[in-house]
């Protein structure tokens, strides 16, 4: 099961972390981008070179630190069929190193249209008497505006696949308060989504009592980070939010059960462009520098809570 | 601006229909699926050929009669980037026949990433001195769940570009009402969207006093339509689930104003494979026919209720 993978990756690594990679061309190193603009004009094939030089090194730099990697896909999706491209060599490179992959994709639809997404990004289309992978990774996240009927269709891939999903709870923007906190019979709206993912979750526990159906929940708001750990106990919680965005060590402690387990934390900015606050070294040994030390801060703090899980 | 396009070519035309091109391999007539997997294989490069092939039937058929066509991208996503490549062959043909596009793509995140979602689908995106367009089409539907300063992101480039956005408000599957119905202050939360749709709408106001900021709201929901009309007077409303999900002239009039203006109805399934149901004619023509009775069944219930835009 994914979730299962996922932990032992964690605990093998002592790393509950995850580097988001957000190729963002303006902050890529100068010396990438000259090279392939210089090759091939300054086109989206250029582009889809340097997004992958790019991340190739930030995952040779990470992939023994690290459990998993999360490529957001708008980041990619905008660069057109080169950027998708340059997605995919993402995930096939990841995976080839060891990495389990979590597709930002916050895809989500009506019944029919989710299956249809859900081929896309977890299971395999049909094509004629072939089953055919695409954009297939090992987890995505989803948005549970449409509701359950929606949900479902990713569950079932899930099942069938060993996949996991992380389900938009409490996202870490400043206007997420705007629907996801208003109050319904006394109970935010976050709320009752997390209860939905709780109700999701017991359909596949793993060997480890952790679910394959997880949720996600900004670093930026501890508080209800703590509530949330509780309505979803058998959950993975993804927190994003963390260092660039201003989440810390103390925020997302709250995400954790006291097994030291339940959660895992992106950072993409902070880490992907490290190099740019520090001169001496190349990005990738930036990177490296920047992941040790978030995931020793997060180490450091689960320890002095007595949240020990390796 | 996008909607005083939208609504000239629903008067010229008199046909406030949109037609969803969700192209569904195994319903796409035996011929032209065996011929491209004869020539091809049964791979992804045979299905890119299917789908355009297909779609571009369907195109011919009925762009003198509709103002829109509405690609769901999820259908073409699972097919990887031939299926993406699909949909960009898709949208190119449809606005060489003088079509407005809606790309069904329900994208919505925090806003850094949406504004990655908004270059990829209705701007640009830089590349060195280049702005390059890569998915763009007239306008697409978008995700509230995420708040405000995600709707921005999109809203910038409505402006920017003379685009259209429909933010979903209330979606048209069966398990909407989970959380779109759930009830805070004496309102719902479709309501509670339907006022932030409201609030953006009059940043982007038409010569036609509509605005380019419109709405989701399933067919399936007549008295909640009703309701929603009133709350967003000046919104376009996009109307899903006519026909094969169940939506009848009747159910879809409610979201009109008196003006016999303010919606657009879609059709997909009812539509794309009417030849299922009519074996005297080729796909194209039972499309059309198919096509024709829905406008004109639209048509006279709207005139039934002095709703007359024509």
């Amino acid at each position: 099961m994914f979730i299962d993978s996922l932990i032992d990756a964690i605990k093998v690594k002592r790393s509950p972390i995850v580097v988001g990679l957000d190729p963002r061309l303006d902050l890529i190193p100068e010396g990438i981008r000259e090279k392939h603009f210089r090759e091939k004009g300054q086109n989206l094939k250029a582009v889809r070179e340097i997004i992958v030089e790019f991340n190739k090194g930030i995952i040779d730099s990470t992939h023994d630190i690290v459990p998993a990697v999360k490529p957001q896909i708008a980041f990619y999706e905008q660069y057109g069929i080169e950027g998708m491209e340059a997605y995919m060599e993402t995930c096939q490179y990841a995976r080839e190193k060891g990495l389990l992959i979590i597709g930002d994709v916050k895809r989500g639809d009506i019944g029919s249209t989710s299956k249809a997404y859900s081929n896309a990004h977890l299971g395999r289309v049909e094509v004629g008497e072939e089953l055919i992978e695409t954009f297939s990774v090992d987890s995505i996240t989803i948005n549970p505006y449409l509701g359950d009927d929606c949900i479902e269709e990713f569950v079932k891939d899930v099942i069938k696949y060993n996949k996991g999903v992380f389900i938009l709870v409490k996202t870490s923007n400043p206007g997420s308060g705007q629907l996801q906190d208003l109050i319904v019979e006394g109970r935010s709206i976050y709320e009752a989504v997390a209860l939905i993912v709780d109700k999701w979750s017991k359909r596949c526990i793993g060997k480890s009592g952790y679910s394959s159906i997880g949720a996600v929940v900004g670093a930026n708001y501890p508080q209800q980070g703590m509530k949330l750990r509780e309505l979803m106990p058998k959950s993975y919680i993804l927190v994003p939010g963390y260092g660039a965005q201003g989440g810390t060590a103390q925020d997302v402690i709250h995400s954790f059960n006291n097994d030291g387990l339940g959660a895992i934390v992106n950072s993409s900015r902070a880490i992907l462009y490290a190099y740019r606050n520090n001169e001496d070294c190349s990005y990738g040994d930036a990177a490296r520098e920047e992941t040790i030390k978030m995931r020793d801060g997060i180490n450091e703090a689960l320890y002095k809570s007595n949240k020990i899980y390796w």
